[in-house]
């Protein structure tokens, strides 16, 4: 019973079936053989349009380049308060940005409110350099809480970034989660929705370590290449990321593990909502769940092996957690089986 | 006939195995899981003594975080001219140390000059903050030049560093070939002649993606988990890289990988060494070759499809190439096979 | 009628006699001549302890580098969420930190509430590399606010910091208007109270340019001189600060200017009071008064020649301002008359 | 006898009056006032265009963040080998233009020699992500060693970047010294010949503390203001600079205190050549002499009072100083007086 988090599983049998078959011949390195040139095309299928394909060695790394690589001196990026590169990722967007800023936006359920959006931009209406400059948005889709911003709330928010002339990013660590709950293409949730740059996450959806940053209009890529070197993240043997990759989207083996994790995850929303030592702490759309525990139960579920962490309070609702109550966070992955739902819910 | 690299060839089938072996079931993430920890204890008997593991994604990050670890403000790293670490990493040890300085040291054939080491060190004898101040001696081992520093060459580097309170750190991009060339152990090759800090590399030497940041005295270490996590180097599914590293330790996989590239340099020297259309630069000892070959032959064999580079001239040796002549680089890995070493030396 | 900011003023006579009674002869530059040496001690006697003591250009420089001095990667600094490094220094603090962070914690009229310190504190009590550490705490004396901490609400934030281990800076932009409100010495507001390095400030208080950063425990500066001059601050004709402060500090100049500047602010809160158009926001102890005028006061007194700024609604208290209300703040300086305060006190 | 450096002098009798003068009343802080902008306003007509002026406070923080403002990932500045930038400020111009590198170019005296820099460019026609980017070049003038770069030699130097697309930078901390030597305008040597920003400096000439960094193209400088900022050299009381270069710039002060200074600096080298006991190390044009004297002459002249430091022997002539000689710098400077120079020449 591993909820922990979807980063806790291994990888797919044929992705690292296909990292075996790459394992011989030669290639040349630093992202310039032809495999990854081939990868790298197969992007621009895939989003419809010509893109730029970044690979990088973690997620984090792929949010704090992509915002890198619009730096301003003295930038903001406006991010939910919530959001991974404000919470979870010890500096390292403010470091490897050159030390820019991120600004915290309030909004329910990880998602960053518009009107809250607009009136933290308004702030850099009158320009100060006291205040330093905004030189982004980031949303997470699907964001941290579970949710999914649907296609009109993305649309609202770029409206207000276009409106500012500033680049919108997409944190896509649970990309594929948001794609299938929304039923959309790649290029329906980024850039017809103005994402100018994603960073695209394949290690929560069944890869080893596959993370790449994708620029929807290549010519803002133009220094990209050296960001990424001077951040160490130039892997030599790039094919090892290209081929998890190659099977990754082969096939829609992606978007198929995507949803039997989101599945398993509407099976354990439905499990704990039929029972009476558990409530859902609100609704989620990808794959993960939050609950809120009688203290018994979720104590007993860790007693049985069940493992999961527990969750911060969302400062929009203080009073979410009654007294005898623990919120905890269950995320589930490609590889979380039936068994280890039903389990759970049995034991809680 | 590929030559360009170490990093142009893949893995081997061990690696690949071990990375599938461990392809199911759940760890816990971020470098905490038992199999990350059994290889980190792994370490410690390779090293023969209580060393502080931390992997990383690319040989420039192990250097750089490394460095990062010792990093003073106004600091200066004193390191061979033509090092990696000065000569091909985009300025990523500049920008992950926080801006700090390399200063190139003279020394033939790769090797710093213990001369002229104790020369620019004596530079810094009297204080001065519009010099800054030097944070450490770097060493690669083997060198850029194919070269293996001998032991006491490197315990004469050591006793310099020592009489100035520096750490020295040694860039193992191509440690087991080194190991192999001197016919010494881990410990002997690095804290016994005073190392403090090894980038230890796994990638060129069979890996895909396998480099570790060894720290001889432990409380060294104690800031880099936030050095590491604040540079986007912290993998989530550490696995990927402690399984390959299981595979390439056990048994002394690693080492015999290592020797059977230096065998083949080995070949490749005495092949040439016997044409009339090809000289030596200068001796190697670990798997990288560079020769002296008339245009023709080596016009000739890259058209048969042989891959190589060209190489600079060394600063210590300006008239080293001859009119009619080119400076080549030839690498061998653990994939290089007898028969390409052959039909090499056949077509030059 | 100025009360703008207290940077709007110039410098008070006796020192621009002090500086130019220092325009001729020669001494020896980047602050190691005899005069530089002698305001460095007279430092000593004016806190009652050796300290060390830095001259830099701003007092934004002085903030950014005393933090700079006490960074850790990952770092992390606890200030008031007004606190004029988080609120208005452009990112400086970041930037010259090596990308730190600020973490801005609650409490009213522009102190920590040390609850809320405690319990952000808390915080970093499990380890975790993606929270980043804990790396300093600041407090500025007088605050954005106007007020001044008590001596044992001091107390109170250094017992949490200490218990920590972190250390405690104060940003004495204002400096010597909180001691005038105390009645206090400069030990007693700082070493004694547990603050380990101040920033020391003399612009505002009637000098051109001269602030420094004093550390109570000298051994805490080994790395300062670096830290300056790699941040561009240190200057070459160091005399010309020194030169400042020798007048500033001389026969008490410092703490009369300051008396002044209060004792205008005293008399601008009692004149509002009087008023039927004008209530003050919240009490203040320094060189500042927040009023709440209304609309047509403010208007009516800008028009006739007030100089003064709109100022934000404290979060703790967002009911504050009537809806025919501006919040305003004003601030005396060393210049400010009588007659302007009479003025300003008739107009609205 | 002070010759150590022009930074050992105080300020011109006009300056520390002007300081004065400015030192009632009010003025909006941050370089916002009347008095301010019209001093901007003079640069304009100073360099005969419009120009975008930045006061920052020293040297270092001029030149360094002149190359932050044309900073580019992985980004390499070319300059002279003895360029102030790269020998004496710390390490500052990396630090403050996010870790970009200095790439020493060789020239005798001083001069980057045209040809060594059109071949250190060209190691950047291939672009590499391993060897970074070209972002700038730089020239001194007057250069470190004495000496003045002609106007077609300057012309030379900008023809090489411009066909690279690359801006030049002028250090000119010596700005004035060098165009007495040319008796050229400030637009002559500056942006006729091709130079996009420019040093300004002040202080070595006659001020407290006066540098500015002078865009020849105002569009530029669009993100200098935050760059600034960030860097905390943003002034309150910007008046204190504004005022100092009202007088240094009114009526031609500045180049009659530098041609003051230059004009010392020939009666030192004629006065001098006359001498048995030294020689001229080469020829300089502006405000500094380099002599060989013998050692004796050297101890003597230190004995009975002179002030110099010893100096390095150049690169490119490494058998300059004979065994019994040392190499030493003199400087003259607005106070410098003819008999200072005369008893030197006598002790010596």
């Amino acid at each position: 019973m591993f909820f922990a988090s979807d980063n806790w599983a291994g990888v797919h049998p044929k992705i690292a079936e296909s990292l075996t078959s790459h394992a011989s011949g030669y290639a040349s390195a630093y992202g310039t053989s032809d495999q990854d040139k081939r990868i790298e095309e197969h992007f621009n299928s895939l989003f419809e349009r010509e893109v730029s394909v970044f690979f990088v060695a973690t997620g984090t790394a792929a949010n704090s380049l992509a915002l890198a690589s619009v730096a301003r001196p003295g930038g903001v990026t406006l991010c939910h308060y919530e959001a991974h590169v404000t919470a979870d990722e010890g500096g390292a967007p403010e470091f490897l940005t050159g030390a820019t800023r991120l600004l915290p936006v309030e909004g329910g359920h990880g998602k960053i409110d518009s009107g809250a959006l607009a009136k933290a931009l308004s702030g850099f209406d009158t320009p100060s350099v006291h205040h330093g400059q905004p030189m982004a948005v980031t949303v997470t889709q699907a964001t941290e809480a579970g949710t999914v911003y649907k296609l009109n709330e993305l649309d609202e928010i770029a409206a207000l970034t276009k409106a500012k002339n500033l680049p919108l990013h997409m944190d896509g660590a649970r990309f594929a989660n948001a794609l299938v709950a929304l039923d959309a293409t790649p290029a329906e949730m980024t850039w017809k929705r103005g994402i100018d740059i994603l960073s695209f996450g394949g290690t929560k959806n069944g890869c080893w370590c596959a993370e790449a940053i994708v620029f929807m209009k290549p010519e803002m890529a133009k220094e990209m290449p050296y960001i990424r070197k001077r951040s160490a993240q130039l892997f030599s043997k790039t094919r090892f990321i290209s081929a998890q990759l190659e099977a990754y989207l082969d096939n829609g083996l992606w978007l198929e593990m995507a949803s039997h994790a989101n599945t398993m995850a509407d099976r354990l929303r439905a499990g704990l909502q039929s029972k009476n030592t558990a409530r859902l702490a609100w609704d989620t759309q990808a794959n993960e769940v939050f609950a809120l525990l009688d203290k018994t139960s979720a104590e007993r579920a860790r007693t049985k092996g069940a493992r999961f962490y527990d969750w911060s309070i969302p400062r929009e609702n203080p009073y979410l957690v009654g007294e005898d109550e623990t919120l905890v966070r269950l995320v589930t992955s490609f590889a979380t089986t039936e068994t280890e739902v039903n389990q759970f819910i049995d034991v809680v």
